[in-house]
């Protein structure tokens, strides 16, 4: 950002200081908890004013929102859903092209999270009974206020339609002055207004039904989980969950169990959640259903190192702290290694998925200027949480919250247990036991040892001593009874150790049998919580994305990653000549023995024209097969998007070729320095 | 089947043949609908006896529901939702193993179906607005009959209540034998009965609640739709979707577009959908919320042929035909092709899916003697579908529907516009009009032809001039256009045709313009269904795949198909030695590299047992690091959870064989007879 930018924003960032300085006063003073509450809501709508100055006065990307939307829509990415039916705001469906787009990315977060981490990946019902989200504070919480139109029936969400009427006053030239000033005093405190607030400021401005000026209910907290009964009685009342979370922790028991019960483990979970919102717009951004991919990580509330975070601990991330968004900084450039070394990021496993996010959003192509992680202030964190980072997306809405990543604490496990009684905990062995701890609990323990007298060992097998020996210190229960059984009828046993067999005497070993108590500490396990808007990342990847061709304002596309696009490749005959059918064919067959989705176009439209519809499909190569193809040694040209570069090459390497660039294993550089450049200027052929 | 059997089961077919005699007889005479219902409910409850009995006769598989649904909870394949809550009936959450199958199978599904077939996949809402699924039939017909307890308000399936009671009295010694006999009259007709009639009869005798022996309301329609409301207002009714169906027909049009107009083309769509089943039971085959997988096929009415069909037509299929049903006769086996030839399979496409289904089924795991295809019967058919065929797989609970695949003709397409006023129709072209019918209609097109004077580009090109005359005939208007006023303006344009660049002069081709008229027929498209149930599909791999080690009761395992398994391979260290540490990392990372899922287990077990528990997961493949390991050249065992072969190969080479067999590109034969076996006895070191 150059001086002369920074130079407007200055008064501004003074102002969010100011501000975050009296909020820090307030709370070292301990003041009231309206106090606080208004200062806050004024340092937000400060934060909101510099940050929409920012934008503007940001680096220009000219993104032409109406224009892609017209493209993704007219490929049919996605779409509102029940068109012919009117529609239903909120509810969008993915068409062929978005569909796929949708299932690579999920694909990719399968590979890059689940299988790499190994991670436990569970998928679990998406009807929910009540008590559940009683105890996950979700009947309680997750609200919003709205007004109805008390003649039609109409709603709307309270601070919306505050805001909104304010603004409109604002600019009425009937509205006096004093009445103004009063407004502008009160439209940065909507944000912190309690529904009798709310009510009375209704009430005051007289404010009206926006589209019919009839009067408005009282304001009314409006549940956004989406409410049925399960089973024919009624007497079940359930809810469609508003995320995958819950169905992981109502689990814990049988996960910690599949993993043998140790600490820590992840498990993951892609699903839909459902939020009825009282009006949704911005398109894909807020929706009623959408799919979440979520992963809990459960550890040792005081063990929160991760042993990979040195894989990550040299990576450049843009952070945002709550504290420069008090004293109205900047977003700045750390190390990871270096954010968590000075405490601003609470510790390695929240800092070790911060890496992994930003990574797998870059995979996905997401623009890295254009991505943020914003903390969480004190003040806008859940109740639960001890540190929470958004990665952030810089679209056309503004900044975009597309993954949270946030220490959850032990709240849910707690709140779960407590509402039925059940223990979630995990088991700690201690070397000593902590007497003053009500968690220490004594198990007693069986224990078969099978020790070994080392001289007899060493003189009888010399060099295979010593693997003898701790084969024989790690032998399980049953291993150990066999043994002894075999000794005391036959004076030997054999075992096998590595390829070799051997036969143990009665002087060799001795099998011990005792009780042990063993000490351990029941710990409820601290979750870390990386979560995933899979349609807000998707939207972000789109915009990012959508190009348009140097000189030619009509032929917009989508750049892409191959891994994402939703075909991989196209296959295209030059002409609709009869010889091109049956290399088509064979290609075609080719590709998909190899798994490569493509796409097949053989209409009549010019080689360029053809080319121009696969780029706006987001197709990341193009192979033609031309007159060339049809004489051995058979060969055709290989085209990448974006460069819009072409090689020759022979038409058997070709599904190799794909499969490599499309997984990621080779570069398109890679392939432009082996194989012949094909000069042909595909421009000739299309104007 | 054996000669002894045939003979028990020879008057059953004799009654079940009499009674399909009697219903047809009493069509032919178009006898009043109660008559025919009635004779159709005897003969469904003879051929139940029937079928009842040969299951009881035929071939013993012994598997132990109880011991095989013991491990599947123990590994957390799947449990019952929300257990730590009391649970809810027909709510099940797939723990890592049964998620990571469930993926394989949908992965292996779009790979084999939408792929292979270049379908257009979608994901639509599972919201739904009332009026679609009112349109759809749903909410008119989507119900089952329920009684209350009068008192504690519990809900019964009316036809299940009557028929338990019924069976309750026949051993009731207090019951008097003209009433029993009463009953077993009336036994075979409930699946028939009115609500009137059930009323009635549970009048009649006297019926009360199981549990409580309260009274019972009368019977109440119960639809099984589960119903909230979209947007805070409350006055859209919406409900879960009950198939995915119907989201791909209300995207007719966009999906048509995409196609670019053109017929057939196939639609397909994965998702949730929701049934509020009364009582759920029988574990995964009946539940609340479960996983679909849908084809539309869209073609044109008079046009069910199929390109690909010759693909399918020598497949042997067991089809129980309708006849045979009504016949007390037996399924019998079939080509494809012959019995699409003798009309017992209504067309091509209908046949040529059902091979397709037969075929992933088998890929799956599915046991080829236990699966079959059952025709509907004209009684038991939807009233939309002309014909339909079941692909029914053979369980411990008797034969199960997996697969629907119906010829649904076009009345989904014909509701959903009859209730939008939008034309859900293809455009066909027609050679001729055809006058007398109203849906041949005429547009009027502008028409930009090049044609080119073959003389002059002879003489010029000499034998380029035929590709050059194929190029100019395929132009499309934008590039007429251009050659047009180029020549204008300069007297000559450039072309490019494949490699080479042409100089066109002006007497060698002619612009023409004009305005054709073009017949066209507005069809409304027929639809071929293919529609599996992924949990039942998954249900009978399970039980078609357990597995008992000969000689040893205790060792139970899944033989699941490397495709479907969840992991691919397991990683072993011999034991807890360090110096193996760095050679299992190794491996793992390159598994990992490769996208082959793997476990490692370093647990202190001896390799038996180790083997042991990654057979019950179903790893088809497993590496041991051994002592050999460790010398250069580095080799490592690879055994095969069927035969329990293993063989050596070099440790580098592994995770590409693994690969290879794990995508099915390399058999385990193949691999045998390349690498020496290793001929170590798992048993002795596991016992």
């Amino acid at each position: 950002m150059d001086h002369e930018v920074e130079e407007m924003l200055a008064p501004l960032r003074v102002a969010v200081k100011e501000q975050g300085d009296i909020v820090k006063k307030l709370k070292e003073d301990k003041a009231p908890d309206i106090d606080i509450q208004k200062a806050v809501s004024e340092l937000k709508h400060r934060k909101k004013t510099l940050e929409d100055k920012e934008l503007e006065l940001g680096a220009k990307d000219n993104i032409d929102r109406g224009k892609m939307e017209d493209l993704l829509k007219q490929k049919f990415f996605y779409d509102q859903s029940f068109s012919i039916y009117g529609g239903v705001n909120g509810l969008y469906d993915f068409g062929p092209m978005g569909c796929a787009v949708k299932a690579n990315i999920l694909q990719t977060w399968r590979n890059f999270f689940v299988l790499e981490e190994q991670m436990l990946e569970v998928d679990c019902s998406m009807l929910t009974p009540e008590p559940v989200l009683v105890a996950s504070g979700h009947v309680e919480r997750f609200q919003d206020y709205m007004v109805k139109d008390l003649k039609n029936g109409d709603c709307y969400r309270a601070d919306h339609l505050i805001e909104a009427t304010f603004e409109k006053m604002l600019t009425d030239k009937k509205v006096d002055a004093d009445t103004k000033t009063e407004i502008r005093n009160l439209m940065p405190l909507i944000d912190g207004m309690s529904k009798e607030d709310m009510g009375k400021t209704i009430v005051k401005y007289n404010m009206k039904s926006p589209l019919t000026n009839n009067d408005l209910s009282e304001p009314m907290e409006f549940n956004l989980m989406f409410s049925t009964a399960i089973g024919p009685t009624g007497h079940i009342k359930g809810f469609l969950r508003p995320e995958t979370a819950q169905g992981i922790f109502v689990n814990f028991k049988r996960l910690l169990n599949f993993n043998q019960g140790k600490l820590p483990f992840a498990a993951a979970q892609i699903g839909n959640a459902f939020r009825n919102e009282i009006s949704p717009r911005s398109g894909l951004l807020r929706v009623r259903e959408f799919t979440m991919a979520e992963i809990e990580h459960f550890c040792d509330p005081n063990q929160k190192d991760h042993p990979k975070f040195s894989n990550v601990a040299d990576l450049d991330v843009v952070l945002y702290s709550a504290c420069n968004q008090m004293d109205g900084k900047s977003p700045q450039v750390w190390k990871l290694g270096e954010a968590v070394k000075q405490k601003l990021i609470a510790n390695e496993t929240l800092g070790y998925f911060m890496g992994r996010i930003q990574m797998f959003m870059l995979k996905c192509g997401i623009d890295r200027k254009k991505l943020r992680f914003r903390q969480h202030m004190s003040n806008e964190m859940a109740h639960y949480a001890c540190d929470c980072w958004d990665a952030e997306c810089k679209t056309t809405y503004g900044w975009v919250e597309c993954v949270g990543c946030a220490d959850r604490s032990c709240y849910d496990l707690n709140q779960h247990s407590k509402a039925t009684g059940t223990k979630l905990v995990a088991e700690k062995k201690l070397q000593e036991p902590i007497s003053f701890k009500s968690e220490n609990i004594i198990h007693e323990v069986d224990v078969v040892e099978c020790t070994s007298n080392k001289g007899s060992l060493g003189k009888v097998f010399k060099k295979d001593a010593k693997a003898i020996g701790e084969y024989l210190a790690a032998l399980s229960v049953e291993d150990c009874d066999r043994i002894e059984k075999e000794l005391s009828t036959n004076g030997e046993s054999q075992i096998t150790v590595g390829t070799q067999t051997f036969t143990l005497k009665s002087d060799m070993v001795t099998i011990k049998r005792y009780t042990k108590k063993v000490h351990v500490e029941e710990i409820v396990p601290s979750v870390i919580e990386p979560s995933f808007g899979v349609g807000r990342v998707m939207y972000s990847v789109f915009e990012h994305n959508f190009k348009i061709r140097e000189g030619d304002e009509q032929r917009s596309f989508l750049s892409l990653p191959a891994i994402i696009a939703p075909y991989k490749c196209s296959v295209l005959p030059l002409s609709n000549k009869d010889s091109f059918v049956p290399f088509v064919q064979e290609l075609s067959k080719a590709l998909t023995f190899n798994d490569i989705s493509h796409r097949v176009d053989d209409s009549s439209g010019s080689i360029g024209k053809r080319y121009a519809r696969t780029d706006a499909i987001a197709i990341p190569y193009g192979v033609t097969i031309d007159f060339d193809s049809l004489n051995a040694p058979h060969t055709a040209t290989l085209r990448e998007r974006d460069s819009m570069k072409q090689i020759r090459a022979p038409l058997e390497e070709i599904p190799l070729i794909v499969k490599a660039l499309s997984i990621g294993q080779r570069t398109w550089e890679d392939v432009l320095n082996n194989y012949p450049l094909f000069e042909q200027q595909e421009a000739t052929k299309e104007k």
